[in-house]
C-alpha cells in the first residue's frame, strides 16, 4: 500500500479523490500497489464529507508522516504550494502537481532536489489539462530536435474567440457569457491578458530545450483588442484568429518565444480547435508536425492527467525517472525583434501600406486593412509603431 | 555503450541509422549511454555503405553475440521476424520493432516472454507511424478507461479519399495517383482493402483493454466500393468519408470493433485530417476526448518513434517496463450485429426507404438517397441486406 495526501480539496483535488475512489482495482494493477489518501489537506472544514478524518489542516502531519510517499499538490498559486513542495521532496517524497505558476516559476529547482532526493516532481496536468504532452515531449519525441510549438493553450480565451468568430460576438459579451458559464473568472486577466498561456509556454519551451526557459523572458499580449473587424478580415482571406503559446528553436538551441492572438490559416489544423478544447502542435526535426488535442481543463480530465502521474510516482518510488530541464547555463533567448512575421495591419495612415509593400485586402470607413509580406519584427516597428492596430501571421 | 543490431535496412531500418548517427551525442544524453549500431542484418549486399563491415546476413551473428543488448526489427511480415524476436528476447535482448502485423499477430505470446526474461518488446511505431500513442494509451491515461477509439489509421486510403473529396476523383484515379506517387503499392491490398488499418485496430483495442483482440474477429470493409456519389451526397448532408478503424469498449470490457468506411460529421475532428496524415481520437471516461494527429507513415516519422523505444530499451536495459496485454481469458468480443449504427443507404429499391424509416436526401437517376436513425446491424441487415449500397455513419 502507498499512502498519499492531498494538499487542496477543491476543483482538482476532489476531482483526484473522484478517479482514485472510482476504480481501485484498475489503478492498483497498474500502479503495482494499492494506493490509499491518507490525509487531505485544506483550510476549509469538510465536516460532511463521508471520509472527513482524512482531513487536516497542519501540513506538518503530512510532511512528518514517513508513510506518506506521494504529495498530490493542487492547490495553485506559489504561495505555500512552493515551500510545501520543496519540503516534501526534501523530505524523500514524490510530488505530483497540476501547478503552473509554480513549475514555470520554481520548477528548476524542484526538478533538481527530486533529482538529489531520487525521488519525482511530475507535473503533466500542468499543460494542456488531461492531454498528454510532458510525457510524449520527454520521452516519445526524444528522437527528435523539437524545431517548433504552437499551442492553444488557454480554453476561456480559445472560448471567447470562437464566439467571435462564429456569432460575430464582441470582445466583452463573449467575455460575458464566458464568465456566466463559469469558464471565465470574475477577475479575468490570468487569461485574456495571456499569463496562464504564458507560463505554459515557458513549461513547453523548457521541456523542448531541456533547459529553463523564465516566462518573463517571452513577450505576451492578449485578446482584450481583437475586434469584430479583425475577424471580418481575418475570416475573408481565409484565417481565424487564436491566441497562440508560440517557441521556435533555431539550430543553436536560441529560442524565440511569443504569446498573442496570431491569424490561423484555415488550412492549419489548429483553426479546427474551438470553445474549450486545447492543442499542442510541435514539429520535429525527423517527425515533422504531430498535434496533440483535448480538454485543457476541467475537473476530471485535470485530475485524469494528476492521477497518471501518481501511478507513475507510484511505479518509480526511489528512482528519479527523468531530468525535465536544468538551469541555462548561458541567454537562450533570442532577440524577440529579430523574429519574423507576416503582418495583418489596420489603419487610418494611408501611407503605411505603401511603406510596408503591403497587400490590401480591404477598406472599413477610413480605414485600410493589409497584410504585409514577412520581415523582421524591428523593421516593421520601426515603420509602423504607433501607426495601427496589427496581428502576426501563423502560416 | 550500448551495443544495438537493426535487423532489415529498407526504409526504416535506413531512417534508423540516419537518426542514431545524426546526433549521437544528444541521443547518448537521454539513453544515459552511448548508443552503438555493431550490427546490420540484411540479405542484400551494400558493399558501397560506408560501414560495410557492419553488415551480415547470418543472425546468428548477432543473436550469440552477448553485447548486443536491444535488436531493432524492422523487416516486415511474420517470417522470419518472429523467429528472429523470439529467440532474441529469449536471449535476453530488448527487442523494438515497428512490425505492425507480428505484433497483431504474435503480439501477446512476445510480451510475456519478455516479462519473464526481464527485458521489453517495444512497439511505438507499429500504429500512428511517429505519432505517439502507445506510451500515452499506456501511461499517461492510466487513470482512464477508455471508453471508445476512433482512428484514420492508413495514410494510403486517406490519401485517396481525400482526392476523391476536394478534386472528385474516382477511386481508380485516386488510387493511381497514389501508386505514381508511392504512397501505394502495386498490389494495394492490404492498405484499400482495410487489412494494415485492421492490425492498428487490433493492437490499439489489445492496449485499451489490456486483453489480446484477435484481428481476425474484426470484421473489416475496405473503401473499393466508395463512388464519387457517395462522396457528393455526404458532402451535401455535412460529412466526409473515412476509413476509420473503431472499438467501442463497454462497460464490461466488451470490445465491439470495425474497420470500415465511414460518413464523418465535418464537425468531427477526424474529418479534417487530411491526405497522408493520420489521428486517433480517444475517449476517456475522465478525460473526454483527446486526439492524436501526425505522419503515419513515411521514413523519418516511423524511425524516430522506433528511435525514441530504443532511447526507453536501453533506460530500461533488465526491467520490464509493463505487460501491455495479456491473453484474453474469454471471448472479449461483442457479436458485431449487436452494434448500433445510423446508416447512408443508396438503393433503387423504392420500398427499402419506408421499411427503415429512413429520411430522404436526395435521389440520382433511379437511385433514392437516405439515412436511417439508430439501429442495430442485425435489425439493419435484415431488411437491407443486398437491397442497397450502404455506409455506416460516425457521428
Amino acid at each position: 500500500m502507498i499512502n498519499i495526501a492531498i494538499l487542496g480539496f477543491g476543483t482538482v483535488g476532489s476531482g483526484v479523490y473522484e478517479i482514485l475512489k472510482k476504480s481501485p482495482d484498475a489503478i492498483a494493477k497498474k500502479a503495482g500497489d494499492v494506493l490509499n489518501i491518507k490525509y487531505i489537506l485544506d483550510i476549509r472544514d469538510f465536516d460532511d464529507h463521508p471520509e472527513r478524518e482524512l482531513f487536516t489542516k497542519d501540513y506538518n502531519d503530512i510532511l512528518n508522516d514517513e508513510s506518506v510517499k506521494i504529495v498530490v499538490e493542487v492547490m495553485g498559486g506559489l504561495n505555500p504550494a512552493y515551500d510545501f513542495t520543496k519540503s516534501a521532496l526534501l523530505a524523500g517524497k514524490t510530488v505530483v502537481t497540476s501547478n503552473k505558476e509554480l513549475v514555470a516559476t520554481h520548477g528548476t529547482e524542484l526538478i533538481e532536489i527530486a533529482k538529489e532526493k531520487s525521488v519525482n516532481y511530475f507535473f503533466e496536468a500542468s499543460v494542456g489539462g488531461g492531454i498528454p504532452i510532458i510525457r510524449p515531449l520527454n520521452q516519445c519525441l526524444a528522437a527528435n530536435e523539437i524545431q517548433e510549438i504552437n499551442g492553444i493553450l488557454n480554453g476561456t480565451t480559445n472560448y471567447i474567440l470562437t464566439k467571435m468568430f462564429s456569432e460575430g460576438s464582441t470582445f466583452e459579451d463573449a467575455l460575458s457569457e464566458a464568465q456566466a458559464l463559469g469558464y471565465a473568472e470574475r477577475n479575468p486577466s490570468a487569461d485574456v491578458d495571456g499569463h496562464d498561456a504564458c507560463r505554459k509556454t515557458a513549461i513547453l519551451s523548457s521541456l523542448a530545450t531541456g533547459k529553463f526557459v523564465d516566462y518573463n523572458n517571452i513577450p505576451t499580449e492578449g485578446i482584450r483588442n481583437i475586434s469584430t473587424t479583425d475577424v471580418l478580415f481575418a475570416d475573408k482571406i481565409g484565417y481565424v484568429i487564436k491566441l497562440i503559446g508560440a517557441a521556435n528553436i533555431d539550430a543553436n538551441g536560441k529560442v524565440s518565444a511569443l504569446v498573442a492572438p496570431r491569424l490561423v490559416s484555415k488550412e492549419n489544423q489548429l483553426s479546427d480547435v474551438n470553445s474549450v478544447f486545447n492543442a499542442i502542435l510541435l514539429k520535429g526535426d525527423s517527425l515533422g508536425d504531430v498535434m496533440f488535442y483535448g480538454r485543457g481543463a476541467g475537473k476530471l480530465p485535470t485530475a485524469s492527467a494528476v492521477v497518471a502521474d501518481v501511478i507513475d510516482g507510484a511505479k518509480h518510488l526511489n528512482v528519479n525517472k527523468w531530468v525535465i530541464w536544468s538551469a541555462a547555463d548561458s541567454d537562450i533567448m533570442a532577440n524577440p525583434e529579430d523574429a519574423t512575421y507576416k503582418y495583418f495591419v489596420r489603419t487610418q495612415d494611408k501611407s503605411l501600406k505603401d511603406a510596408l509593400s503591403g497587400k490590401e485586402i480591404g477598406s472599413l470607413g477610413d480605414e485600410v486593412v493589409f497584410t504585409t509580406e514577412e520581415m523582421k519584427e524591428k523593421d516593421f516597428l520601426l515603420v509602423a509603431k504607433d501607426k495601427c492596430s496589427f496581428i502576426r501571421i501563423l502560416a
